[in-house]
């Protein structure tokens, strides 16, 4: 049967022949994880995913979260699923199993939920969500915190939320209002308005729990007076039960594009009554403890949108083996019988372009959650701090970058279908709109370009960049002994060289003083330096396909490991000609965007 | 207040700075239609649009059209809409007065169909929908069809469809199986089934035309044995009034991702009684006549993709100067106040790449329809034939290059606003789903590039290329006169120069009959062409814009004049480089595409 949602082959291509997932298991704190406790656990989520979790995905769509006087409701398969993915302990999979966790590798963790974002995003969101907040806990709370809040969280019997956003504090999360007093009994009393709160209300769990930023009375005015709180739906007793409903309720539900699946909350806060929340960390240092979440968050957004690319991409291929429409353009024949589209040219540049960005960001993402195993197991605190500026850096080109080029293949992937992938018929255009909110939450794209650009490339004089460097030139160095993959690796190369110049450029003309004139390439630069990126992802992969096929490789993953030196070759010689022409427009140095008198915009 | 729709400043300079439409009235047929009148004319259809169209969009999405039993419903709204189109005589604007229609030259009518779109395209598809078919009529029906059909057509008493499409055959037309049978009165009774019919059954109009393709009994397979024939809903007794219903029923409708309104209709003819048509021009010549339709159809679906754009892109400038968010990146003082987002760079890359495009868009869409006017009004058939040639090459650029991009800046225009954007509260994410149909509707952007590459490009060898060429370099021409534009010339012209080679190596690659290997490449040719169309009309407009500020222009005007010149800068610095790394993938002749082994994609 046709494969859906990730191909298998690719998953454990990347886990096992690229990044080494078995290494890890040489560790202490991951030694039960061999090779074939993954496979395991990869074979147990794919199961969950397609057999019961794929069924959902419509419903999500269709039926969506709806919202009647404080309440919300989910489809009932919602339900259903939400209970599997409790009992199969997939809410809490990296989380140690002290609080009730798999204590699984991140890098492990991604794979499973590669499956099931894939399956149905917007129910996905409920559980990421969860452990987010699950992982501030464990990392800001006290003991006390943690032992009434984590064991019921990381179980699933309690759900979370993120309640930064603000009617007049979108992405400027520093210009928020909510504020919080401190009661006598060490509790605060908070008050205010919290909009496009992601499962802000629901009816999966019997308590939600929401970490909130909100200002101190009397602290600092922008970010350096923002605290964080955990107000729970139902207050928490000290002995665990649940008391008295909090006055956090919700006022509506958004209408939107995709996700419907997800509720997207207005929520007030202290508006009839007591909403009294924990302080979690310390008074004023909210943002900071946000930032770790919001990371994170970003990490998970761009997996989330690679698994639809993914889930879109193995629908395109599917339905281009069956689909039987025209007879091949060079058949001499005039009465040749039509034929499958995947023979179809056009069809096949489609195809292979959703394959190379699908391959590329899965190996990226992957990459990253090993980085982040890595830093965990880290020697010391130098080591540590080594893998934490790569994961940095590499953050807003994993949210801004694979969300971007994952919205474009899941266009593709509808395009494939033609007529039939503009209806609901399909589930691709499915896929399109809910993919679409990945470029935008936890930070909009421009943001992470700003932030990329701004703060990540020239953090501690461009040390990180130059240490991302450094990996790729490792890989470039053992593909390059591959004879056939060297004019790949030669081209590959010398963009990076060029990158490495328009970082330059960009950050002398921020040292001059012209920020704006920086950072209204920053776009570009993102964009560039995650072309880069896939490229060598893509070679790596292709470097150890090579290597395999030389040594010789069972029947069955001969077509894959071509495949994969198809998709470096396709990548290098098709994508990166722009990539070059993009670094041209860095090195320009045009400003138009920004010299153009706001009023030339016109529509006045 | 500000404008919404269609900027109309920048609707006034293409129409008589750029194209000098006013210069139209010169000839006897367009004799009325001199300055005033045209100026008159767009600010009805803008007052109609914005005031009584534009009201009706969200309904169209929310409500949608409704099936039943047999019958659709359009929400009301449209009913009322549809209504004062038909007052102000707005469905047959460039039919003949005989026919009731406005002898309007193309040009002025793609203004008003600018407004009208950009206010509501499920709506104006059933508009568009007929007057192609009455124009079918027009050219290919007998004096009796005419009488029988075209003024109720032209007035909108009566609608009108294009009935191609079968579930085996899509794109591939010529594999239909409907079929027709000559019964003794000269009609043909007509079976089969039909699906993705637009506007194939509401609730609109008196009666509905169905221009249908099907196969006489015994007729050659494939394209060549295909006829033409009008079923209409009601038949059509000789003295003009309403017959018996036709055998020609709504089976149900497709819920799709965006065009609610339009209802998308299965059909069934012929499956439960008498299913009558006329011929309509020769038997087995129903292919030419289809062409022609398409081909009008598909320059209008481009036209309606620029109006979503150009509404998307006046809502994203309108909000970027609303929204206030963030204090300036370059601000020295912490405490600066937040400034609206038309100030942010990464906003401002995005609105000048919309604003860029919409421009580039619109003066080419309505060049093309002047061009349409001068075959028209041609002294002779070999001028004419020129006129058609230019129309015949540019028809692919248009659909494919221009809903491309088009679908690309309602991304923008959904992103610049943020969360805002994803929901439904606001137009954006509309616009961002009714405008991904005209991407595959017509004829998919694969198909326009094969067209493209495989007939236009190399029909007549190459004549059409060289031809629209010189047009080009007449433009350069008088830009290159004024100084400040030269470098931007020069850049296009070695893009154009660099455009001519990949066409001669895609030319050659064809004729050593490596047919897949040139096609694979139809799409970035295709891209390529659309760019370089792109920079000669800004540079046009920008070559206009600066003679006028030399000569003095009234201050209200001087900002929109250096806009004109702010997006050609901005288009040839910053997109034309691309354009030139896409030429590089096409002379690098990477073939991997084509290479790669089905079975390489992987999901098996």
């Amino acid at each position: 049967m046709a494969q859906v949602l990730a191909d298998r082959r690719d998953v454990d291509f990347v886990l096992f022949d690229q990044l080494e997932a078995d290494a890890l298991s040489q560790a202490e704190a991951y030694a039960e994880f061999n090779r074939k406790v993954i496979e395991m656990i990869i074979t147990e989520a794919r199961n969950l995913a397609v057999k019961e979790i794929l069924p959902t995905q419509k419903d999500g769509d269709q039926i969506g979260a709806r919202f009647n006087n404080g309440a919300v409701t989910t489809p009932d398969s919602f339900k259903r699923a939400w209970e599997l993915l409790k009992e199969g302990e997939w809410i809490g999979t990296f989380f140690p199993p002290e609080w009730g966790g798999q204590g699984m590798p991140h890098l492990v963790s991604i794979a499973a939920n590669d499956y099931f974002s894939a399956a149905n995003l917007s129910l996905v969101m409920y559980v990421s969500l969860s452990s987010g907040v699950s992982k501030l806990i464990e990392t800001f709370g006290t003991e006390k915190i943690k032992n009434l809040f984590l064991k019921k969280m990381v179980a699933g019997e309690w759900a979370g939320t993120m309640m930064l956003t603000e009617p007049e504090a979108g992405s400027d999360v520093g210009a928020l209002t909510t504020s919080a007093k401190k009661n006598d009994d060490g509790t605060y009393s908070i008050t205010g308005n919290k909009i496009f709160i992601s499962g802000g209300e629901h009816d999966l769990s019997e308590n939600i729990i929401h970490a909130t930023l909100a200002r101190i009375e009397g602290a600092p005015a922008g970010s350096a007076g923002i605290s964080l709180f955990l107000v729970p739906k139902f207050w928490v007793n000290d002995d665990g039960t649940l008391g008295e409903r909090n006055d956090v309720v919700c006022t509506g539900i958004e209408e939107k594009m995709g996700i419907h699946g997800n509720a997207t909350a207005a929520m007030a806060l202290g508006g009839k009554g007591k909403c009294r929340g924990y302080l979690l960390g310390e008074e004023n240092k909210g943002m900071r403890a946000m930032f770790q979440m919001m990371n994170s968050a970003r990490l998970h957004v761009a997996q989330t949108a690679l698994s639809n690319a993914s889930a879109s991409y193995l629908n395109a291929v599917n339905y281009a083996r069956e689909r039987v429409q025209f007879r091949p353009a060079d058949a001499v024949d005039k009465n040749a019988p039509p034929v499958a589209i995947i023979n179809h040219p056009d069809v096949r540049r489609m195809l292979i372009t959703m394959k190379a960005y699908v391959e590329g960001s899965r190996s990226l993402l992957y990459y990253v959650a090993k980085l982040i195993d890595q830093s965990h197991l880290a020697g010391d605190a130098e080591e540590e701090a080594g893998y934490e500026a790569l994961i940095d850096f590499l953050t807003p080109i994993c949210k801004g970058y694979v969300t971007d080029r994952s919205y474009d293949v899941t266009n593709l992937g509808l395009q494939v279908y033609g007529g039939y992938g503009y209806t609901s018929e399909y589930p691709q255009e499915q896929l399109v709109r809910d993919t679409r909110i990945t470029m935008i939450y936890e930070g909009t794209n421009g943001i992470q370009a700003m932030d990329y650009l701004g703060r990540k490339t020239v953090m501690d004089k461009g040390k990180a960049m130059m240490a991302l460097m450094g990996e790729i030139r490792k890989t470039f160095d053992q593909a390059k002994a591959v004879e056939a993959l060297k004019p790949l690796v030669e081209k590959a190369e010398a963009v990076n060289n060029r990158l490495s110049e328009a970082a330059m450029q960009l950050g002398t003309t921020m040292m001059k003083g012209q920020i704006m004139n920086a950072l209204v390439h920053s776009y570009t630069f993102m964009d560039v330096s995650g072309d880069a990126v896939m490229a060598w992802m893509l070679l790596w992969r292709a470097s150890i396909a090579s290597r395999q096929l030389a040594k010789g490789v069972k029947k069955k993953d001969e077509k894959f490991m071509q495949g994969q030196i198809k998709s470096a070759e396709f990548f290098i010689n098709t994508i990166l000609p722009l990539t070059n022409g993009k670094i041209d427009t860095i090195m320009d140095a045009c400003y138009s965007a920004m010299e153009i008198d706001a009023d030339s915009f016109g529509g006045k």
